[in-house]
């Protein structure tokens, strides 16, 4: 028999969920358990008492299909005690199931763990349970919810995902089903409540609900509702683009209740009423302001019809008021006056609370989110009535706003969290496809589980679809964030592919998974532009390219390989993201080369141009796949949601295909040039053509690209005046098989030390035009090349520095730099944990990074440090960090000066850019008094801050997204 | 007899140069005269003496032939005064001729007015002037180039425009050509030095010259030395982009001391040497850099070849010292030891000018220009010899950066002027076609004129065509500024287009040539985007194209009208320019419309998209019809200009057509909707659609449009909820037959006073849906609309005031307002005269112009100076003016603050804004106490501010490029 803690091990290893029952399902009869198959067709039935919960009997009924589903056999459901057979699955709750109890005080269910638990369940198996019984496997939940989390356990480690409808992920058939005998814990979770907000839901959701649904009716609740609970969510905020989940379909409520489902409003919908309500019938109450200074009789019938309808149901209430719709507040004159409402506001609508439900309002969940301007009213000294949970939001785009402080703590409504996956509105909008990578969700909630807001957790998810990954990720970290600690998100993915494709290809699947949606953050799709990455420095958007296309080959060859049955899931979680993602970042290159190329008056700015637009059309093509041929159609209008030709936040009304430029080509033979580095081109330009300098130390070719510019096609003949040039010819970036790009590199050993120049000669065959590019070359002393050894840098130019590449990382009292793996825009971040240590105002002390650098040259460099867009989460704590260049004074870099700090904040200036590319640079200038080998060290200030990268220049770096390529 | 004077006074009236012959040739026998044409294909000869200048010899050749390509008979030339016939014209210079000087000390030539001048002449018939000699025509010069003048006087007065070959200007044919008995006598010149600066000249002059005459031969600039004489100008910089005025062709140097023409080297190339002169040998002139602190003997050496060959020569000499190249110098360590460098530079030159010219350096004539970086060496105290001519320079783009101050007066070298009709360089590139309109030249020129920089102008002319226009009033307006007044501007320019084509449609020519040049000057042509002109509001972009291809019609109506030969002429001087801009403009808005109408998802966005292409490939046809089919090719080369897709300030490589987006159009029946005033669109954007108030005062209509987003065609019903409505349905502003615009307006008749709701809806017919589009209408009260009489301004919105439309203009001390006809972007501007008149610190007591407004609300109004881009002309002027509502005290606008000063200044952050417009706008805020009429004073503070419009608005005006229109 396994104890829990060992279970629970084995549960980490498994990853997903923290379920114990992962490692102890098994599809064979190898080892000794309890069978759920019985041989020939016949499936162990199940009983629940026919008095226990709806819910709880509605669940036992999915796990009866849920057994179906994997054997071929539904299994039984028995209602009564009475004729137990010798093999039965028992399922109650706790104080509910008659037989649950007698089990329990029989002594042989052991609820030790589980007993007044919040959502917490066993399972258990028990040799002669009952008379006539042989053996049991016993689900029971401390509570409603906790024995249908218990049922979904095993439904899912037996093998139907929670998607299983919702993303069409097949269930394997298996022969046998056994569980191993042993009593496996689970719960209660870390965060009370775990839910989603259907939100920004047209066109997707609306046309999808219309057309399958005919609205957002029960029959859609009812499926998502099953869906919440086999995620272990407990929470929804529904839909409410001109929805009314009350009053679309009397059922929702009611249904809600019965699943267990706990219900709630927006954040700025309060007491359990639509926005809907309102805008329906507003006409008819008072002056029809949604104004409580103006309107408020009305306004408070309006709320007490939403707390009466409820008066039954598991809710949590939001309270406050915003503006009439998801804007701000109308003022009632200056912001103390605005407070002083609200807190009438809140006042009023805790008695109308207490009223409707029937009891003290202190016993009624309710919470009041801080989103947007909200945060004001608290600032300026709101007085929340400490029940009231007071609900952080995030900036829109997943960078946490506020998180609890040490004075705030205590207070008994807690804290929770309202976080964006989705988002229509500032900064921008984004509600395709998923751009929050899975590290970067866990860097901002551990914050967020660290400094102890954990009553509530609710993330926006927008069309749910196409969001499987995050949102299971969500709710599986509020569940248990053990279980998907920083170094584990890997492995956790890695779990839920295997849940959804099974094992064979899960390694492949989780890599493709976590790989999109990086890539997704390094730049969000919908702010992706045609000059996003660099054409000219570092082969950027050609490195970008190749990425996605790998990625791509790699999602199309696990597509050919898994069973057809399995492709239809596959699509739509892994390659019509990867495939279009990697379709619109090719589409946005090539109309940044169609630009580029016209103006250097390329003659293959025509042929960017056609690949523009056959990528523009192939977006439409798999958007059409998604919509009408995946799962037979299934999903149509899941993927309307327009991506491409964003102008402003406001989603635009079509796709726009970027704009394709053309040139006036001269006829007959004409050539052209460019050079790495440069946007210019030659003939032409006054400036002669001249390449990066080489450099021994980096050894980085450089590259000139050749074209044509007249109608005629045109050929080269390239040389240089000096031996040690070598000279490569390749396929220049772009569609055009005919411009050419010539690398150019040096034969090291024929050069000395120094500066050594060449020139590189093209001649075009066609027309005899010849043009000179100088080259220079700089070679480092045998002195130089020892002190260079193991460091980064070089002769010249700026270089780039991974930030787990430290060569020391110095603790203090326990306080560290760690890496956070895959985090951000590179292989890993380093962030000082625990997350809630002090700052730290004496660098000089704090934990730190050295780096080993080699500088070419005496004078200024600037450190540019690649750092998350993280927020003022803690009032007055400006995010400094410390960088020293050997012995000198520390230089302290901050985000959140008085100057700056209104920009890098929610909606200033630089807000956008920096959440739009998850990444904020933070610069600091040394000053090197002499070239060669130096230690760089970065050290805490502040926690918080997460150090993505580090860039080294002279002067200012070339122009580019991610700064210089890895060395 | 006329006299001097009322020959000035009719001159004045014929505008063109000043020439008094004007009004004194007849093409008829009607009145007495000299006649020229004898009959029977006879023509009276030409007397000069063989012992007169080459030049006066050649030119007197000149006018022969020109007599030819008048009467068909080419004149006769008589070189001996032997055997002078009854009839003869008499061609000499005073001093050299004897026979002048005889004429002259017998008293029938009258030669006071010009003997000792500087390039004066006179022409008088003489009655018996020899034995033998029945009447002659004497055309006697003060000074060589006098004479020439005078022959060239008479030669385009008889009918042959200087630009006979330079523009294929045909001459017209006459039987009768005869001379007013009389004394015509003109010069000498307001400006001793007045010339061009070929420059910039690839691809265009370059490709031409090559083609033509095997590059820049004796052959090419023997015509430009004719035609600069005949154009009165006397100064040349010649063509210096790889090319070497002395060494490409010896006889150039040789030729133009011939013909007459002074000499100079451009602003950078110092002692009468080309810069290629300099790339040629410095590889065997020392250690080959252009640097004086470091290569001081090779240099000495090369300025010393440049002054020995020009010995015999006459030549304004560049003194001083830039860079290699046009760029600034190298600087020698700080500004104080360069200015010292200088100064030695350019005492070293004197000495080698003494010395090769063989007479002491201050009786050469030398210039030292003041040429972007080089005015911070004379600010810094530099010493320049009083002898040598201090030239400043505009701004690149015609506007002066500094003028003499009175404490520099009185130096002996003077100042000159460098001013730009086309520029290759910061802040941006223009080399196309004219985009100087004359008035704008005339009021910076005026400048220097008044403030005393008259020794030498001269005018960076590009390519020289297509800026004929412009290059002949520059000469013009020096040798004489009293002929092209402001006021006069039109006149001159309708006597230029009769020159060239003839009286019948020279006021309709005139028109087009002031207009186009005009409208260029709104923007740059090269600084054409698609998004200049607003789409949204004032229905700016149509008007601009409207006025642009009414512009065309009128072109097109002349050339129908005129002689096929005059086409030529008429194609390169008028119709060239008028249909590619009106092209240029039509193809940016198209793209303006593509890209908006993608933002809104309409169908015709690929109509647009198609028009783009379309006028993309207009443009080059147009360019194609100027190089090969105008005057039989003559002009190859002569539009090779790119000038379609600036992206910086260098040209591009090739035209670049403007990038055209496409959408992702649904199947099917789709239609959406604009308003006036939004670039958005609905269905869509969540804020519901709203049109602009429409106001009883203004009784401006609004408008929407309506146009499918989907494949299907639609139409639509359009109704409103109220009586009061009207609704005409109109084409809307696009290419698409079918994109539909509907008006709405008020029927004022049916409107109470005060604020009225309307809303407009559209039923699409094909789908039903509909959209609701909110409407107000503001009808004044009989009080407000008595206040509002013959005032501007109205109920709501903002509004323009012409400037010329003030109710009242005080001087104040003969210093006033006037207007500069057809200045600038409007009908006409403000300036304050005399330009010299002093600051007036107190505006209470400065000449003003008061307005009459009438304001609909209370509170704080943004009054917009829209002014000319104007420079800090003299340092330390600070460029203020006044503004006053009603009695409040005034407030001071002022451009040239510390703060703001340096964006506005010379490459500054707003300059290229303000030039590329013409235009910067000066914002002051007063505050209306009370709706209802109030008086706008604008008071003097400097002088040289031109106001070319004011904008009224309560908080900031709807974006657009004029604002408002005029009420």
């Amino acid at each position: 028999m396994f104890t829990r803690r060992s279970m629970m091990g084995s549960a980490m290893a498994a990853g997903l969920m923290a379920s114990p029952l992962d490692a102890a399902v098994r599809f064979n009869r190898r080892e000794a358990g309890f069978d759920i198959t019985l041989g020939a067709g016949v499936v162990t039935p199940i009983f629940v008492d026919a008095a226990d919960l709806p819910g709880v009997r509605r669940a036992a009924g999915d796990l009866a299909m849920d057994i179906g589903r994997v054997t071929g056999t539904d299994a039984g459901i028995m209602g009564a005690p009475l004729s137990l057979p010798a093999r039965v699955i028992i399922v109650g709750t706790l104080g509910i199931s008659p037989l649950i109890d007698r089990l329990a005080a029989s002594g042989k269910l052991d609820v030790s763990a589980i007993r007044g638990q919040w959502e917490a369940f066993t399972l258990q198996t028990i040799a002669h349970p009952l008379p006539g019984v042989a053996e049991a496997l016993v689900i029971a939940g401390s509570d409603k919810r906790g024995t249908i989390y218990g049922i979904y356990d095993l439904s899912r480690t037996i093998g139907v995902s929670p998607w299983y409808w919702w993303a069409d992920v097949p269930v394997v058939r298996q022969s046998h089903v056994r569980v191993s005998y042993g009593r496996y814990v689970q719960g209660p979770p870390a965060v009370k409540y775990r839910g989603i907000f259907l939100n920004d839901e047209a066109p997707c959701l609306s046309g999808w609900t219309t057309e399958k649904f005919g609205g957002m009716t029960a029959k859609f609740y009812a499926r998502l509702f099953e869906l919440l609970l086999r995620l272990r969510a407990n929470y929804l905020w529904p839909a409410m683009w001109n929805n009314s989940f009350a009053e679309d379909d009397p059922d929702n409520p009611r249904l809600a209740q019965e699943y267990g489902i706990v219900m709630g409003t927006s954040h700025h919908e309060p007491m359990m009423r639509a926005h809907k309500d309102w805008t329906d019938r507003k006409a008819h109450l008072g002056n029809g302001q949604w104004n409580y200074a103006t309107n408020r009789e009305p306004i408070r019938q309006f709320f007490r019809e939403g707390i009466e309808r409820n008066r039954d149901h598991e809710v949590v209430v939001t309270v406050g008021m915003r503006g009439d719709g998801d804007v701000a507040l109308a003022s009632s004159g200056d912001l103390q006056s605005d407070v002083a409402l609200l807190e009438t506001i809140i006042a009023d609508q805790r008695g109308i609370i207490a009223q409707g439900m029937g009891r003290p309002a202190d016993t009624v969940p309710q919470v009041w989110v801080l989103f947007t301007e909200v945060y004001k009213y608290y600032d300026a000294g709101l007085k929340l009535p400490d029940d009231v949970t007071l609900m952080f939001a995030d900036d829109n785009v997943g960078n946490l706003r506020r998180l609890p402080l040490p004075s705030e703590k205590g207070r008994k409504g807690g804290f929770g969290i309202y976080f964006h996956m989705d988002m229509h509105g500032g900064p921008f909008s984004y509600q395709w496809v998923n751009s929050s990578p899975l590290p970067k969700i866990w860097e901002q909630m551990n914050l967020a589980h660290e400094y102890g807001a954990n009553q509530i957790w609710i993330a926006n998810v927008g069309d749910l679809k196409p969001l499987e990954l995050p949102i299971e990720f969500f709710i599986a970290m509020a569940w248990d964030p053990a279980v998907v600690d920083k170094d584990r998100i890997a492995h956790w993915t890695r779990a839920w592919a295997a849940c959804q494709f099974g094992e064979t290809h899960a390694e492949e699947i989780a890599f493709l998974l976590a790989r999109y949606a990086k890539y997704n953050g390094w730049r969000k799709p919908e702010q992706l532009r045609p000059d996003t990455y660099s054409l000219e420095n570092y082969q950027e958007a050609e490195r970008v390219c190749a990425a996605w296309d790998e990625l791509m080959r790699r999602a199309d060859a696990v597509n050919a390989a898994l069973a057809p049955d399995q492709r239809d899931a596959f699509f739509q979680l892994v390659l019509y993201p990867v495939r279009a993602c990697a379709n619109l970042t090719n589409l946005c290159v090539a109309a940044a080369r169609n630009a580029r190329f016209a103006n250097q008056a390329r003659a293959s700015t025509r042929l960017e141009g056609e690949e523009v637009r056959r990528r523009f059309h192939e977006d439409a093509r798999l958007r059409d796949a998604y919509n009408h041929t995946m799962a037979g159609g299934k999903w149509n209008h899941m993927m309307d949601q327009t991506h491409i030709g964003y102008f402003d936040w406001y989603p635009p009304e079509a796709n726009i295909m970027p704009a394709i430029a053309d040139v006036d080509l001269p006829e007959g033979a004409a050539f052209g040039i460019c050079v790495e580095g440069s946007a210019r081109s030659w003939p032409g330009y006054y400036l002669p053509p001249a390449l990066p300098p080489l450099d021994s130390i980096t050894r980085r070719p450089t590259w000139l690209e050749a074209f044509a510019r007249g109608t005629q096609g045109v050929t080269y003949v390239v040389t240089a005046d000096q031996p040690w040039v070598q000279i490569r010819e390749d396929r220049a970036f772009g569609v055009s098989p005919s411009d050419r790009r010539y690398w150019i590199d040096a034969d090291w050993a024929k050069l000395p030390a120094g500066t050594s120049q060449a020139t590189v000669t093209l001649r075009c065959r066609q027309n005899g035009q010849t043009i000179a590019v100088t080259l220079t070359a700089l070679r480092a002393t045998p002195s130089q090349e020892i002190q260079a050894q193991d460091t980064f840098g070089g002769l010249v130019g700026a270089f780039t520095i991974p930030v787990t590449a430290y060569r020391r990382s110095v603790p203090v009292n326990g306080v560290r730099w760690e890496s956070i793996p895959d985090y951000g825009r590179f292989a890993a971040a380093m962030s000082i944990f625990p997350v809630d240590a002090p700052s730290c105002a004496d660098p000089s002390r704090s934990p730190r990074l050295d780096y080993d650098l080699f500088l070419g040259e005496t004078g200024d460099y600037h450190i540019d440090l690649v750092t998350s867009p993280t927020l003022e989460v803690i009032p007055g704590r400006r995010l400094s960090v410390a960088v020293a260049l050997d012995d000198q004074a520390p230089v302290i870099a901050t985000v959140f000066t008085p100057e700056n700090g209104p920009a890098e904040d929610f909606l200033g200036a630089r807000h956008p850019a920096n959440t739009a590319g998850g990444a904020r640079t933070m610069r600091v200038t040394v000053h090197a008094d002499r070239p060669g080998r130096h230690v760089l060290t970065i050290a805490m200030v502040d926690p918080t801050l997460v150090l993505q990268r580090i860039i080294v220049a002279k002067g200012e770096p070339p122009a580019s997204y991610f700064g210089p390529a890895d060395a």
